[in-house]
């Protein structure tokens, strides 16, 4: 019998942590903790007590905080440490990992400054290395209560998404198959700025129909600078795109969705993150994907609105009254 | 100036009613109602209280119960009568209408027996006649609350549609274009199946992330036949689709969802139905949507396990675990 696969998770957040306990479940799996305190709390304890109460983690998941120990053991490698911090923690581990391991990144934000994907970040670190990403609509604490949730592997090469598949399946949690790498990408990043106009049209008290409107009409400006962008306008219609969009507006505990409550609330955009105590990924990358909607030269009146709320030129009133203002044309068209 | 254009509406449901009174603010307008008290409330009291409780209607909107008066002031005719009822309705009145009379309808159901869309029927009853459809996320009492919503006006010939358009539109209702006719209809019904399962799942007590993947996976399966039989698969990702297909699952009033709700907690399709007072499209296009998808070819899981619990040949956990059960594949192929 071949050896099992060691899977090693970078970072030990609610994400990184729920999804190598499902990796524990199949195969020897190790996740890095920064924090020594929080490596020792998972190996005697089996909790992860600041992100995940005191829900217990499967009992084979070890972890640990020395980041080369972890690099050298990876089979696979899945980056789970926040969009900012990929390049400096894979920079520390660019000789340990062995060359042909794959790299799956759980990110969905922008690279400050850069404006990179995550994907690009891991790629320019690790050159060479099958990069791929995990995504979906996935909120962690309802995966680890063992609630049934379904993700995505995307790889370019479909036969290294096809081996990686079932070391994060369960009967409850389905994995499927895409190499649309960069539209399942886009997707985590962009739905998050649709999260925030949907919290925003909640915080201003619109009905069913007008939050269904925000999320098609979001939905139909990220499919259409993903297809700008080279990605295929069909993956924005799967679990990447529609499924974790609906995820993030629906759940009360999303963080974007908060922010734009908090903004309809008519707090400012510091305020609604002081709010919450953390920032929302959204906020960062509003203007970035701003960026890139005219340099693609595609029409994003939500995104626009939401950043222009963001950028304090606006109240997120008027903004809502601004998403009446377009004459609509043509369904796939314009806004 | 240009005579203004007459548009009469057939059905006084609460959709059919609400659509009139989108029309009356901006042409003159005229409703049918097979009910003569309901037509003399509308006219005298600016009220349908059966459908719409105490909301009041626009000043400008009429209403008659006389069907060949109202076939023969139209210069654009909508069919808001249930889908069972369209082809009755139009037999009555196919010698009054002008041959170049446009027909949209607002159905979103299959006719019983012929298996047609509303649309094929008014092309079976109005032959010759420029036919399409009015549909989108819109809950009629939030729609005559003055709360924001889109729609689409679906015809084969887009000057048709960019005709009708501002006959509908205001300043809180964005009127949308689409050609793909075929897509936008069948969104309107095979949401409701979804809707089903989407119901049933949080009458199980599901979370965020099974809900987003019911709807998610519902989407594609939608987009599958839907693509089988011609139509355009990105409608699916628009207003019609996942918009409508959004507004359905997460309005508590929506009689589809209510009826998964039911079927979760034990009752019978009979008892669910009596619970509701009034059959769900979903409950009766079910067996319809799964006779077609043999036909084309395509795997419909979840709206084979909903027709399943309909059928009484299973129950709704048994059904909710079997979407379990399909070892899934690449993201656009199965299930």
């Amino acid at each position: 019998m071949a050896r099992p696969v060691r899977v090693v998770v970078l970072g030990a957040g609610s994400w990184g942590t729920t999804v190598a306990g499902l990796a524990a479940r199949n195969t020897p799996t190790l996740l890095w903790a920064r924090n020594s305190e929080a490596a020792d709390e998972i190996n005697s304890q089996r909790t992860n007590s600041k992100y995940l109460g005191e829900r217990k983690l499967p009992k084979g998941l070890k972890a640990t905080s020395d980041l080369v120990e972890a690099a050298r053991e990876a089979d696979v490698l899945v980056c789970g440490v926040p969009s900012h911090a990929v390049r400096a923690t894979l920079a520390e581990i660019a000789n340990e990992v062995r060359a042909w391991v794959p790299v799956l990144s759980l990110s969905k934000g922008l690279e400050p400054g850069t404006r990179q994907r995550p994907t690009e970040v891991i790629a320019e670190c690790l050159p060479g290395h099958p990069v791929g990403l995990l995504a979906g609509p996935n909120i962690a604490k309802e995966i680890v209560d063992g609630m049934a949730a379904a993700s995505v592997v995307a790889t370019q090469d479909d036969r290294v998404a096809a081996a990686l598949q079932p070391l994060f399946a369960s009967s409850v949690f389905r994995v499927y198959r895409n190499t649309d790498v960069l539209g399942c990408e886009l997707g985590g990043i962009l739905k998050n700025i649709v999260a925030i106009a949907s919290g925003m049209a909640d915080g201003l008290g619109v009905g069913d129909n007008t939050r269904a409107m925000v999320l098609a009409r979001g939905l139909a400006e990220m499919t259409r600078l993903g297809e700008a962008m080279g990605a295929n306008p069909r993956t924005f219609a799967g679990l990447t795109g529609v499924g974790d969009l609906i995820a993030t507006c629906m759940a009360p505990t999303s963080r974007n969705r908060r922010v734009g409550e908090a903004l309809a609330q008519g707090l400012t955009v510091e305020e609604a993150v002081a709010k919450l105590g953390q920032v929302a990924e959204g906020v960062k990358t509003a203007p970035t994907v701003m960026d890139l909607a005219r340099e693609y030269g595609v029409d994003m009146p939500i995104a626009a609105e939401v950043e222009a709320v963001i950028g304090g030129r606006q109240s997120a009133s008027d903004a809502y009254r601004g998403l009446q203002k377009v004459a609509p044309g043509g369904e796939h068209e314009v806004a």
